[in-house]
């Protein structure tokens, strides 16, 4: 069999350390340069010479560094004669810029999908995509993998005879539905209502909620907002609870600082599909729990290799539909 | 300014020849061939050459045969010499492969948006598409009509003052809040629930129906099992009236005849993107009300053709995200 | 050495079994599901991770679902990271749709070459193509067997001495020469000539069949209307026997019936590529004998899968020009 | 509408210019330098920036350096920024490697049709292509012209009532029936028999020639050697008298010395799709009769320029199969 | 015509103002967001449907996030169906990573070039790549100026009759002697030499500069370490006076303050390819004279935009070799 | 492992030969036939399907008839199912077309990468591109090796105490620098100057010549007038010895006689990247040195085999810039 060679860009090598530690194979060199006129250049500092290449590299901030990095990766590896080479990529943040709902933008979802195997990419790794969709933005194979399971190992220490599973909003709601049912638990949705032409607030939970223990799920936290309002509106309902979890813990511009600040929220659970924000000081990570996908990633980047089914341990369900 | 060939496959030629008729051009005949071996072949029985070439095909049953016939078309112009082919497709039932929820499945919706490609389509004009998303599953360049303009049109002759739209899902209930902004109403979803692997039903409305003029709005209606589904969950809530909405009517296996026999069901509105199952007799078309979007479908032709934005007219209000 | 995979469409499930047994490995689960809207969605239910699949199935009637069906089977294949993917078409009807022989036409048989690509197919396995370029329109690799060893074996155990092969028309006319030389016998051809605007018939036969034991030859007989004609002329030059042979028999439209009914046919022969029509009563099977080509197609599936030479073992002597 | 560009590589200038010549445009200037290291430059010398370029070069020997420098004009004209390229190939020698029958040759004809799109030629105007499957073979737009009209029009001055048309082999006799028709003739062809492994001649002639009119015709004539044996063979038979024409007059080899010398030839008709061998004497050519094809590559071109119909003047009639 | 529409991304917006302000169009506004998770959003603010787009935006510091954000404005061009996009590109900074001289390396200058591609581009207009192959690296035409001509109106109002120019490196040193050429002055060069691994300085300068005017010229200016080392080896020789000129006035790292702190450098002469670095203060800018490339880069989309010859006017003389 | 097949095309089999020799492997034969209308036809006679293909073939003149019989040789190999296609091109002559340096000229250094890829090749092995850059045309993985280690393995056997390598212009003078670092010598250069149009000759030697031992460096000498001019300009300064050396020694036009007249010109040294020119008598070899790079091709060829470093061997050391 083909050796595998494993690289980390310099996004999150905490985490490629990590599932390399899983696997039980080095985590081959990087070297990246950036040049006085601010252009990047990377050396793979390892033979990919008819290798199985492996790159790691979530697109979190600054995305656009990390962005290219990870093309001229794929573009060395290609030119370094890679037998093979996998995007593992923990979290695509691109995955949100997924439809055109106004005229003449980008469609960053499908074209960075397009940039990566321009780049040389010949299949990607990819983790609680913000849509399923986004599965289908990619004309190379497409491992997505979700963090449902490792979510549901942590929540099962608790009693969940009361809990309610609460999407933030109605486009998530699926996911949360999904969660639900692993749990054994119900689900709710908030749904926003728009007051004018710049302003979206949740102004209304659908479901029940009222003297329930709520975990509110997302795939992603950013600033916030979206949970900061939906736990305003959950509270006029009166749950007994409050947890929050998510897949992608980026927590921008304090966000984990004001969630942390929020009483009656008793924990914050996420994965390390992204690294923590260097600027959130320690004394905001008290109700914090960070569940490592590393696991996970390192038994999905093993079958790869080994050509044993993937979908066989990770995939959700099926949802029907009529 | 390069002249305008329209071409209609054997989907809807109906449709086709309306949109012609709004555009005051003649609507070019084509000949499909059927070959002892059943082999189609087709021909543009006008000059294509240098002409910019609309080829007007939904993808109804028989889906197969349509969707070759689609590509033959597409083949035939680019032999031709077209300047530039536009597949519209006013209902796009691929749409709807738009996820990898199992394990080895085909991906139909990229898939056959990159047929169309491969066999020479330089851009598409579609409506309605299952998920926004979808867009973002072709190569070239696509304007997203939507018919809530239409739709809203028709609703407005009543009074909306007690009116909820209700999505029959969670995951149509964002483009239902949509319709019920341009209404001023307020929007409601179903929740279904996993009672064994293979039955799915909704078990509870989320949202306000009791007492309201319920306004059910689903993207597509085929066999209307999740309609009457709803339509059950919401009796038991007491809403003052319902009807029904969608933008492509298929009505399959009877559809159309049981939602008819519903006696609280006091209208059936769809469009005519698709065209009325040949098999449902007249008594069961009583409470169908079909709406044209033949005009909105030669406008956009006409401003396709001449350069002019789309967008401008068309494109839904964008729905903001944290 | 990857491990083979081999799953079968629902064209000719039969043959594929067949040619599973002669290859000892089994036949791969497929499952075709159609939607209420009438798409397609095909699940292949074993693994297909890095294993050498193969995909078999012949475009016979309905031809539209059939090849729908087959694209979405090698999208699936591909998308479930296959190592490779060879589509086995025992018969590849749109080889007929080979030249622009009128203004604005579609190219079949490049048409869906194409298509095949863009769905993901890595090579084709092809039989008896309707014309030799046919070949040329496929931009991957393409092995072309044909039968003309097992109908030679077949009509070996009568005495060759007076035989003369006679192709209904001249475009297979080198065909026909070639089968002659590999028994031994003469050739003849028919020369058609037309009458009116649409009607073609044969009106001589150029060569020598006075007295002779003559064997019609064609790759697919389809309504078998040629092939008829053909005997007209036949007759009046009075040979001292008749039997038809094909690759392909389709026997469209009572095809068989037609022939069988002709009392100075001996025999019919054709091979298994194309299922034979339910439709044909067992009473007009009579004349009728089908050799199978699984030992053939599974022969060469062994040596591609094996990286053996193909040709080898089944390609026609070459026919010299100038 | 954009400006036309006429450019002659240095196959067959001396067409090139009579082309432009009915076309009333200037042929513009090409620059080919070759340097100390055998390689070819080309320079287009007028500007092409959004211009209608066309390119005219057949494919006659040395076929390679003229194939090379073609590839190179579409280069230069793509980096021009011209606004369409077409090719113009009175003759596709290439056209004759058209089927694998031989294991692992390389497929002239298809090969050298992806190099010409891959060099960036938009579209091909091609005559009597040496099968039509070859039309296939290109993924950019082929018009495809034959001469047949021009030939007709020269054999039209003769009593045609006793006229038979005689194809040298099989593979051809599709063609000379459509000649046939075109005169009010009727047909025949020679056939081939193999006698060993490295030799093949004909050894009949299918149809009635005796006593008749006969005009031989093939698509090209190179060595001559099938020629000349079919003129054996006709002789057995006894016509009364005997011409030969073609449309590619390549005559290799002292071909036209061979021809002429033969008494019972009265006449020797081919096209000017290529120049004259140098190397053939003036006393050779007494009985040679060329056609220009000039004025019907000229309308082409203006048609296509133009955007008009091509097919309306050019296209044979169809010839219907079952 | 088609209409013009140009578009400038947040690298350079004064220079697109001004080229646009030659041009007599309008500078057609962009919108580029940043959400929560840093991903860029663009929208082109104005009809893009069948115009001939031109994005202007040099790849300067940060580099990733204007290309990135270039990337996207073609993606959204594209999806708003624009008849042509031009890349306007006035340094190509990406250029320089034009070699693979370490083993499996990004080769930055091809790949950015396919990324532009994938992305939707047509068409580029650069200025002074670092070296002209870099032409070769682009799939679509390119139109490769210089700034030599500026540079030499510059320096005309000098006496040139003891002018030398002089580039930093070997790889310069053609770039210099066709200014040279221009100016009828004489051309030098320096030489580097390696001493250790990790440092290269420039040992001795080959040409005449004793008493000479010199004139330092480079394509680009970054940190300036190259020609601060030349400055000490040219004054070993010593020259009469000193000037520098390049074509991209990067000045990073303090670059123009550590030129400008050189007595003996009379002049610093840079083009506005670049936007000057925020961060030199005013009293640097002492030496310091811009040249304004914006007429000449207005001139050159003109002339693309009306399909004139761009050559014409720009092209440098073609240097022999043998 | 895949088994490994050599071919080689009709350029150099005797180098092919010696590759094979020092592989261990038989060169498996190929047959290139030219039909009488002078296409080529290219069979290769042993099994390709799922080898590891190597070519080899110079683009020696006829480069033309080389360059269309590699293509085939790709050609068939892909359509053999050759699992892998490397070109081993160790002259690529094309590379010198490597800038638009006039209009609307051919850029034959990407256009002939660009062919070879369209005709099948997955990777190249080169040796001494005219231009680093060159790599950079290439889509598929390039490994460029030179032929420095083996000249400078020749020189060591002089006392190179006094040496100074020169190279004829300055476009190749980092070449001969990293030589001279190799030798411990010092490196100086040509400088041309421009009298006319059409004349260029060398004005000038910068860089310390006087009493030195010259090695005369280029990457090929073609007709060699660039190397006599530099002669000339060396004498002027009186060196103590002249050598010249050189990858390709293509000597044309009877080069190896003028420089082998050259009564100071100690030796001329090359390798066997080409072949040497049949038209040089016998006495005009005595000062030629021919190396070869047979080993380090087979040494390259082995370990793109087995999938080790290439780089690792053969590569450069890097030249740092700025």
């Amino acid at each position: 069999m083909r050796d595998i060679a494993v690289f980390s860009g310099s996004a999150h090598p905490g985490l490629a350390a990590e599932v390399c530690a899983h696997l039980g194979v080095p985590l081959s060199p990087t070297r990246v340069s950036r040049f006085a006129n601010d252009c990047l250049e990377v050396q793979l500092q390892a033979n990919c010479r008819e290798r199985d290449v492996f790159v790691i590299q979530p697109l979190v901030k600054p995305v656009q560094e990390h962005l290219v990095e990870l093309l001229m990766m794929c573009d060395a590896a290609r030119g370094a004669s890679a037998a093979r080479i996998t995007v593992v990529m923990p979290h695509y943040s691109y995955a949100r810029s997924d439809k055109k709902d106004a005229p003449r933008i980008s469609l960053g979802g499908r074209l960075v999908a397009d940039l990566l195997v321009a780049a040389g990419a010949g299949r990607v790794l990819a983790m609680t995509l913000h849509a399923p969709q986004v599965h289908g933005f990619f004309s190379v194979p497409v491992d997505h993998l979700h963090a449902l399971r490792e979510l549901a190992a942590h929540f099962r220490r608790y009693d969940l005879s009361r809990t309610t599973v609460v999407s933030p909003d109605l486009g998530n709601a699926k996911e949360a539905a999904a969660f639900a049912r692993m749990l054994g638990a119900r689900v709710a949705a908030g749904a926003k209502q728009r007051f004018a032409d710049d302003r979206v607030s949740i102004n209304s939970v659908i479901g029940d909620v009222t003297g329930r223990d709520v975990i509110v799920l997302d795939d992603e936290i950013a600033k916030g907002s979206t949970v900061l309002e939906l736990l305003d509106r959950l509270r006029e309902a009166g749950p007994r609870s409050i947890r929050v979890a998510c897949t992608h813990g980026l927590f921008a511009e304090g966000a984990l600082k004001r969630l942390t600040e929020q009483p009656d929220v008793l924990e914050i659970v996420c994965t390390n599909t992204v690294p923590l924000p260097v600027d959130d000081p320690e004394e905001f990570r008290g109700k914090l729990r960070v569940l490592s996908i590393a696991p996970a990633l390192a038994e999905a980047v093993r079958r790869i290799h080994n050509g044993e089914s993937v979908s066989a341990l990770f995939d959700a369900p099926r949802d029907e539909e009529e």
